[in-house]
């Protein structure tokens, strides 16, 4: 008979062995993923948007996470805030889904009315004694980094934000992605959990079957291989290709540009990982020809041949190339839905049409996504059949999804569970 | 981390504060909504329909409240029944939803064949010896009051429906709604918690932000108002108002029309409400102009200036005027699915296109529906964030408010809960 | 107030009463579902599908029986595989739902590459010393029966197939299924619990009222009636049909072909029964007029007077004619779907349009199973109703659901529940 009672989630924790991806209850269950949405995306930083989502003063967007829904504004003053989409009366959301342009937030329900900042301004028939002081709208704790808006829902934030703060407000500058253009968005909803989505997205390993766009610009060997079986001519060419990475890395590190990879992927609260990465063929962007897509390089950028930025946290992933950049966040719906939004953006004055082609901007990292979100889907029915048994990780090409599968049972542990 | 047993249910009662609304639990939580329905719409009296559903002798409506499914008929002898819509058989589902006619029921899966009164008359393949005394369709336990149909699906219906019976009976009578004609009828699902729906419909302090066409007859004064934040020609019009409801009440009641408030809103089963209210305006009906929408009034009404009689159960709302009335049942579907079931009744020979014009008979409420359906979306949305705690009600509009969520938690612990 | 903790699954087993229906948890509650599953299509035989789904080496169907996907291959020497469709690496589906044709089992996420057999040939990136031999795909236990596949999901699959091998081996060999061709299908859900879709199948109580086009071939006295209630008429014409039968059994049986009804339905693992059924009318096959639908017979079969060889099990019934097959499989989906799937087989030279025509094959069950399934969905709808209570089965047409359902209570029992 079933066991009657369910393993608890500790126990699923516990099952987990070492360079195996994850028992199937720590992907395909409702309980644990309450326990991720608690852990992983209230209790730690979460990249949800950009500084250039709301560009001028007034710009409001809406960002569902979960259940909790946040206003994304820039106010009159021209500051970023980040405050809880909840009316502070009957708890009445105060902007739909979306883009808006706002003077005031303005409950439709009964008009109570708050500045930009979130300060309650005006609240009918609640008498001259109210209180409006501690009716503020609930203010988010938020960082942006490099343009960036990470967000962390806990009082409690954890402190080693500042490893990826150091690196990345350096890394990222000549970017200026705060003044960045989104140029173009896409929202797929992933059949799979948010882990598997993460997991795909740490590897190569499935590139050469899966992503013949992206690879004509993105070298899969950067993310591992296995020298045995590689034929002579294949490893003479791997061989060339990391003796080019320290000859590359040094020429862009003496000219200015920091590009050794950093990363923080164990023993830690904030994981991420970043590179400046080589660009395979024409050497310059994530195209199908990866030669540039804009002609207006991003922010201060003068060369296009200053390779891929990559930049990887627990819920986004990001590719800053001299003419645009690719950033992507990630947040769970469900035990086996998953929202992956992806930007593509451009120099803030560059034109459509003129300074960059929509379709040759786009094109490999939709196709890219397209072909993830179906491999994703596979992977997490194939997790919810009785038959799947936890699988070994390659020791060549898989070692990052082992490293995260071990950080995720220890943020679990850290939290409790 | 989570706390990985949710609070009980009495944990969430507990946590209400006075003069606020409910704890999120209590408005979002499935447990929470399998309790409601077992003790609101089980073990309370609900409105569900109208002698003049069903017209006729063999006229049969099918009300499914939940996972219940009733049948509204009138049997042969013009007498209203309430049966179970459940084959004692295997438990086929006899009638469809919707309304037919019958002659008797029979049930399409093995033709079991029921009176009109739920007597069973034929049972095939069951044998000579075969005691069909014992499978007569079960019947509800139900009160017509003025025309308006309540059950109560338990075996112990609260005793307090006679005070709304008394009330009810003198004030219905010369709008004579057991004969009226169901001229209209609309379904909306609103994606909220019953209570929300309810909530929304006993406070008019979003009316005039969110409800144009019913503010034209609608006064919102009549919910509560915060004399100290009106203008002083406000007050003036607001005393004014007052001093109009004393001499009308007056004179109404002279002519034989009760009129004052009568409410049972605490400390009591049956909750509910009604009085004559003043319409604004023309003064005649809530129509785009106030005027009336049918030339032939209802029933026995001879005048088209005693006002608009409401009554508020807790899961109704009904508007009865000279010239037409609105009646609205609500039923809960889910813990965030409520449906809103609303019908326009006319005199049962006014003849559409004659004597009343559709959409004017309807314009008002078809809006204010759709209007109070995105007001309720929105505020249960806002109370599923983590965000949301529970907000203070208006000390002048929405005292109701405040009476409904004390009476709520009242009847939880009259219940065990 | 409601029971705070449901009963639980042994609670509703032991509440079940003889000869009724069974208690309404048992359809409905999510939990039962889960237990059946576990039970009925993990631990006991089931019936999935066809030989001559997979006629040629390579080619491969998938099968999905809840979150257990299976494909069902023939091998490159003409064998019959089941295996599950889980990858071994990190479990990703190896095939989409449908059909396909197949010379290696490849994973389209990372190329894992198996053999027809099961054997995985190539891993890449694994290194040279990975042991591929213990990570062949799992196979499954099955049984091809006359043409027909049955796996068990467990490791201790029921012995007593047995019995049903050996009756049906004989039986089903004239008509070599497993040389036949599926000439069409039908995947239809159902808005019930796969047991009332069972019992729909085990009675023909509800036949004449919802079946007339299946009522032209077949004789619903089979499934019994209740002689005191027949006219003097219809009592001779029974008395008749049996008679009949005894010639026609012993008839078909002096010619080589076993008739008698053989049964399993107590007292056992494997339930079925089987039996040569008279067909009425012209007397050939289950069409809208009794005659063949298809001039070429199936198997060896030379002639059309052999009756209707029906076979059940738990989870199938079968229809075998001269002329044609109609073979379907049950599929649990929830507690309130079920997936039924229906093949209409000829033989494998039997040209659509030449020997057979699609329209005269299909007519009859096409009809009846979209009749079923409204059946279904209405008896599910009262079910969930709080007035339901289990019903009395009749002794003369219901004894078979009877003694499903005591199966059903007795196999539960004996898997602990």
């Amino acid at each position: 008979m079933l066991n009657k009672l369910p393993s608890s989630i500790s126990a699923l924790l516990d099952a987990r062995a070492n360079g195996h991806s994850l028992p199937a209850g720590l992907y395909v269950r409702e309980d644990v993923f309450e326990a991720d949405i608690d852990v992983f995306f209230h209790n730690h930083w979460i990249c949800v948007g950009l500084d250039c989502d709301v560009p001028e003063p007034g710009d409001a967007t809406v960002i569902d996470i979960g259940k909790t829904s946040l206003i994304l504004l820039r106010d009159d003053d021209g500051e970023i805030r980040v405050l809880h989409n909840v009316c502070r009366h009957r708890g009445s959301r105060l902007l739909d889904p979306g883009k808006t342009i706002v003077s005031k937030l303005v409950c439709p329900y009964h008009t109570w009315t708050y500045e930009l900042t979130g300060e309650l301004r005006y609240a009918p028939h609640m008498g001259k004694d109210f209180d409006k002081e501690c009716r503020s709208l609930k203010p988010v704790t938020f960082k942006s980094i490099g343009g960036l808006i990470y967000v962390c829902l806990s009082d409690n934030p954890p402190e080693d934000i500042a490893i990826l703060e150091q690196a990345m407000t350096e890394r990222l500058a000549p970017y200026d992605i705060r003044n960045a253009k989104v140029a173009f968005q896409t929202d797929v909803i992933e059949d799979g959990n948010w882990k598997l989505t993460m997991e795909n997205n740490r590897e190569c390993y499935h590139c050469s079957a899966n992503h013949p766009e992206l690879c004509v610009s993105f070298v899969d060997l950067d993310f591992g291989f296995d020298p045995e079986t590689l034929s002579p001519e294949d490893r003479e060419q791997a061989e060339e290709h990391f003796r080019l990475y320290e000859e590359r890395t040094n020429a862009w590190e003496s000219d200015g540009f920091p590009s050794a990879a950093v990363e923080q992927l164990a023993d830690c609260a904030t994981n991420f990982r970043t590179q400046r990465l080589i660009i395979a063929g024409a050497g310059e962007s994530q195209t199908h020809d990866a030669t540039a897509a804009s002609s207006k390089l991003l922010g201060h950028m003068t060369r296009k041949d200053l390779g891929d930025t990559h930049l990887w946290g627990h819920n986004s992933w990001n590719h800053f190339m001299g003419d645009h950049a690719v950033v992507a966040t990630v947040i769970p719906l469900s035990a086996g839905k998953t929202l992956v939004r992806t930007k593509w953006l451009v120099h803030k004055d560059a034109v459509e049409g003129v300074d960059y082609d929509l379709d040759k901007l786009t094109d490999v990292w939709v196709a890219t996504t397209d072909q993830d979100a179906d491999l994703v889907a596979r992977s997490h029915a194939g997790t919810l059949d009785p038959a799947y048994q936890p699988g070994p990780y390659s020791r060549f090409s898989e070692t990052n999804l082992d490293k995260f599968a071990s950080w995720y049972i220890d943020r679990m542990r850290a939290h409790g569970y």
